[in-house]
């Protein structure tokens, strides 16, 4: 075994970033401590975080009884960044400070099929609306994030024959969004981005999370030691074809029979309502018949909840996960989706694996997204490597 | 988000090992421009690791026109580790140098029934012999790897509640393993090593990887990101009691009823076996059966490849591995349990997680567990941390 390659400087200052992040508040003698680097080396780097505005100087420097050592702490105010939620038929868009905070937010009515020119123009101006409506400058603008519903190659940040993004099919969202300043864009699929707002603003300490997106398609989003796990394709989380017994006369959209997705997504649980007599075209509808408190919808509503409880029962043995987070329109509707998932986890898992295991509603709703979109941005601008490198390019400018 | 804790120095002496690991041959010069280093600081460290014995002067030098620069190399004969991989009936027990270089190695007829008592003698009497058979200074002896047939609190080395190791339960291993000189003794369940075996072994660059062992039991080793994946409680990987549909007639032992290990593991088969007649006690009895070419016997281990290619198939949609490795007496014996488990899987995931996914069969047959074993006290021993403490604890004295 190889140990894996840092793609940053040991003690470089990005690395030196991180630590002050972690301390809170610090001093350049603790940091020397901490690091055993030479002071003079250590004073070199610090300025330069001071420099780019990265690191400030503490406001109240605690008082040691003699002279008082000025206190460093990271300056979450150097710069802003958007996250982009752009959903099948929604998009939303926020403005947030490099510790996470929102600043403002815009959201609209925007159908992904009109394709990339007439999606990523409302983008574009969203976010000068963003940047104008906060009065912030635009060069302080430092990165972009963006969730989109489909699989997206993440290195690329193109989207890889998504079904229901006609148009989108490998089209080069970065290239098209970073503008002259050629800021970093990150994109990646609305479920791995949904974990990631799910895990800052709520779980925090679960390193191991599933966060599932139940509306008319179904997919899963994989934290794993902290970071969004998205396999060697970057096709995983995909659990919305994984095969249900006893459903093999539903066909699904992909061409197999008795996907998950085909049995228990929005569109299957709309149509079971039709069928009653009931009028309903998607899980928006299905949602509205839950809240006007529909019986049959209600049992359609758990029995869904079920068939998902038998999948996630299988990865709760494979994977061990402290939190499974339930997000989407027909999670965040009510408890009965929750009601049904935990029947069949807490039945079918195994006792080691469900002992701690926590099963909750999404507390975010539908801003999840937006804000994992946003999370995605601040990691990249303050990752060791990035921070490296920028100041360097200062450096040589 | 906050960033993770780096639980060593950066750029101190473990890290650089690291640096030199990789780079096979490296000069100091070299590192210092690598690292950034001041040059007598890092001198120092490099001293260090000369004194430990775990860096070399390298054996040729490369000319540069002028002088000649030393160049630094990992010494693999710093030291050996044991691996050790507990059966359910068997006990191999293996030296290898830092290298991950086998040395020597040992097996026995052992029922781990007998208890840790008599089945750590013997385990004792390994390591001595093992060591006395190499010339191998007793204390170069620097960890000990150990596998067991059964769940384990990793950090504690203790198994929790092990189905089939009566006795074992909450049993301190590395206490009673690490004698007078308390060396690190590290334990995990026996499919975890044998994840990490294959993967050093025949699949180095696979970052994803799942490794299945099939035998009396079912379970899966899980590497994401390099690293064995053990969730929240360590009890991740157990796929032998997720629910196979249309098997509600068959209760496992653990309660349930239709689990994958209690529809394909060893003594189901060998059970289906013994009703068409034939004589077979466990999965060994059902391998004998299968190179016999009893067609009966070999559409039942089909069978089984596709119930637990069933299983799989959902686990591939999840996390988009890019290997699986099949192992186990019931997948070592011959193609019918891989054969089984292709059909399934390559029908069941989606087209983008299998496109370059890759299942194999073993190629270590039954040493995948001890080569992990060992390999499991090698990072250990390699770990930056451990390697920092262990120059500050000599350097102390």
């Amino acid at each position: 075994v190889t140990p894996e390659e840092p793609n940053f400087m040991p003690n470089g200052p990005g690395a030196l970033l991180g630590v002050i992040r972690r301390a809170g508040t610090i001093t350049r003698t603790e940091l020397v401590a901490e690091t055993g680097l030479p002071r003079s080396t250590l004073v070199q780097r610090v300025d330069a975080l001071l420099d780019r505005g990265l690191l400030r100087v503490g406001s109240a420097a605690p008082s040691t009884g003699g002279r008082r050592a000025a206190t460093l702490e990271f300056n979450a105010e150097a710069g802003v960044v958007l996250g982009v939620d752009l959903g099948a038929t929604h998009a939303r868009a926020a403005l947030f400070d490099l510790g996470g905070q929102q600043r403002a937010e815009v959201t609209g009515e925007l159908d992904i099929r009109k394709g990339p020119d007439t999606v990523l123009d409302w983008v574009d101006q969203a976010s000068n609306d963003l940047l104008a409506q906060t009065a912030t400058a635009p060069d302080a603008l430092l990165a972009i994030g963006v969730g989109v519903p489909g699989p997206v190659e993440f290195a690329s940040g193109r989207p890889v024959r998504p079904p229901i993004m006609p148009g989108w099919d490998d089209y080069d969202i970065p290239g098209r969004l970073a503008g002259e300043r050629r800021i970093p864009v990150l994109v990646d699929n609305d479920v791995n981005i949904m974990a990631l707002g799910e895990q800052w603003t709520s779980w925090p300490s679960a390193d191991h999370l599933l966060c599932i997106k139940a509306a008319t398609g179904i997919g899963c989003g994989i934290i794993i030691r902290g970071q969004i796990h998205r396999g060697a394709q970057g096709a995983a989380g995909d659990i919305g074809h994984v095969r249900l017994a006893g459903h093999d006369d539903i066909i699904c959209e992909c061409g197999n029979v008795g996907c998950l997705e085909a049995v228990a997504g929005g569109r299957a649980l709309a149509r079971a309502a039709t069928q009653m007599g009931l009028d309903a075209h998607g899980s928006r509808d299905v949602v509205e018949l839950v809240h006007t408190r529909v019986p049959e919808v209600i049992a359609l509503v758990r029995q869904a909840g079920r068939d998902l409880g038998t999948v996630l029962a299988g990865l709760v043995n494979a994977l061990n996960p402290s939190v499974i987070v339930l997000g989407g329109d027909l999670a965040v509707a009510d408890e009965h989706l929750l009601a049904g998932v935990r029947e069949i986890v807490y039945q079918r898992s195994t006792t080691l694996a469900t002992r701690q295991l926590q099963i909750a509603r999404s507390a975010l709703d539908d801003r999840a997204a937006v804000i994992g979109a946003g999370v995605m941005a601040i990691e990249h601008v303050l990752d060791p490597a990035v921070v490296d490198r920028e100041l360097r390019a200062l450096a040589a400018v």
